[in-house]
């Protein structure tokens, strides 16, 4: 069995495969040794990560595949403002490092050799933000800030030493960038991929009944989370 | 256990992760639903398909995972002329027939529900064979023509027919472009991936000891294929 890299984050994770992204580039650099496999979900943050990393990630034995490494990438989410519209994407800072410890303890136990690799939030645009608000915004405030990116950053980082683990602090990486804002538009921006091959696959698979649509989801949409009880939709889990 | 899709097949396969593949556009597509697991293999042809296939899908009671579907995508160095440069590439229609056979009788045993996609091989622009040779080529002549790729995916639909498979055309598909000697060099064309975070996992990976380099690959490299005693590379499959 070749060995497997799970990517596992959320949105920036999910887009990862969309036109040159980076988990693209992954796969395509490891293509001949290693199956890159994608775990991303949109709009989590690290107390949903949590619900969800058991039955992602079985064991061994139980039909799960060991892996070489895993990506951590989560934090971009607990990091909106609690007093913002997003707020109910929002995770304490206390708690993200408590979540963050979490995950590396479960995926140590799962796989006691895989690399456990963390991976910071990136900057925030906050004029960005507020050009392409994902909810309605009338409050012409940005639901999350460069700041409290910035110490969540931090705070990963300092769990991912206490850890022994590699990280990557994009948030600081980015910004070394002089235009990084639009680097960063470039990096999470969801394009739309076509092609002939794409679009041909897509529709044979579709008339085969293999679409999206009509498969089960392996955890929550986002769009399936109610931001009034976001907990509802884990219940199961 | 999320299911697969696997993509077995030449370097168009490989390569499909580059930035702007198609494989990357179809794991952003099942990107919440379905692992996309790429099996391609530079240079092959489906002769030495059939030497790895056994290995590289494991039954599902040895560690192997079932699939959702699998594209088959072989066939552009089957049509290698026999009398030019690649002609160590090079199978005989009728074998072709026989493999493509071989292989969807073996993916039929192996995963009863499974699709199977098969995918003809695409035109040749024979001038751009000849400006871009992968061996020394002083004969002044393309070692593959668009007449023969044209032939081997009539006999890839053929087959597909017989065996009830799902069929994707690309040989007539691409044709229809009025430009599609330069969509064909756009979708083949292998373009290095860049972006900070691929370039920085990378790194880190490679300095816990994770690069292809120091991995063993699952099937001989092309460039381990003597073209004087090609299945040499394969004994012990």
């Amino acid at each position: 069995m070749r060995p497997k890299i799970y990517l596992f984050g959320d949105s920036i994770t999910e887009v990862s495969f969309a036109d040159g992204g980076w988990a693209a580039s992954l796969s395509n650099h490891f293509s001949r040794t290693v199956d890159v496999v994608l775990k991303g979900h949109s709009g989590y943050n690290t107390r949903w990560a949590l619900k969800v990393a058991e039955r992602i990630f079985p064991p061994v034995g139980s039909g799960g595949a060991p892996a070489l490494a895993v990506t951590v990438f989560f934090g971009a989410n607990d990091a909106c403002l609690s007093d913002r519209y997003a707020a109910f994407q929002h995770v304490p800072l206390h708690e993200f490092k408590q979540n963050l410890n979490s995950l590396i303890s479960f995926f140590k136990k799962r796989w006691p050799e895989t690399v456990i690799l963390l991976i910071t939030p990136p900057p925030i645009d906050e004029d960005a933000r507020l050009r392409h608000p994902y909810m309605e915004n009338p409050s012409g405030l940005p639901e999350r800030t460069n700041e409290a990116a910035g110490a969540y950053a931090q705070a990963c980082i300092s769990v991912a030493k206490e850890c022994g683990c590699p990280v990557l602090d994009l948030w600081t990486k980015i910004q070394e960038f002089p235009d990084w804002k639009e680097v960063l538009m470039a990096c999470t921006l969801l394009r739309l991929a076509t092609g002939i091959v794409f679009e041909e696959v897509v529709k044979i698979l579709k008339e085969q009944g293999l679409s999206p649509e009509n498969l089960p989801t392996e955890a929550p949409l986002f769009s399936d989370i109610d931001p009034e009880d976001p907990l509802k939709a884990f219940e199961g889990y």
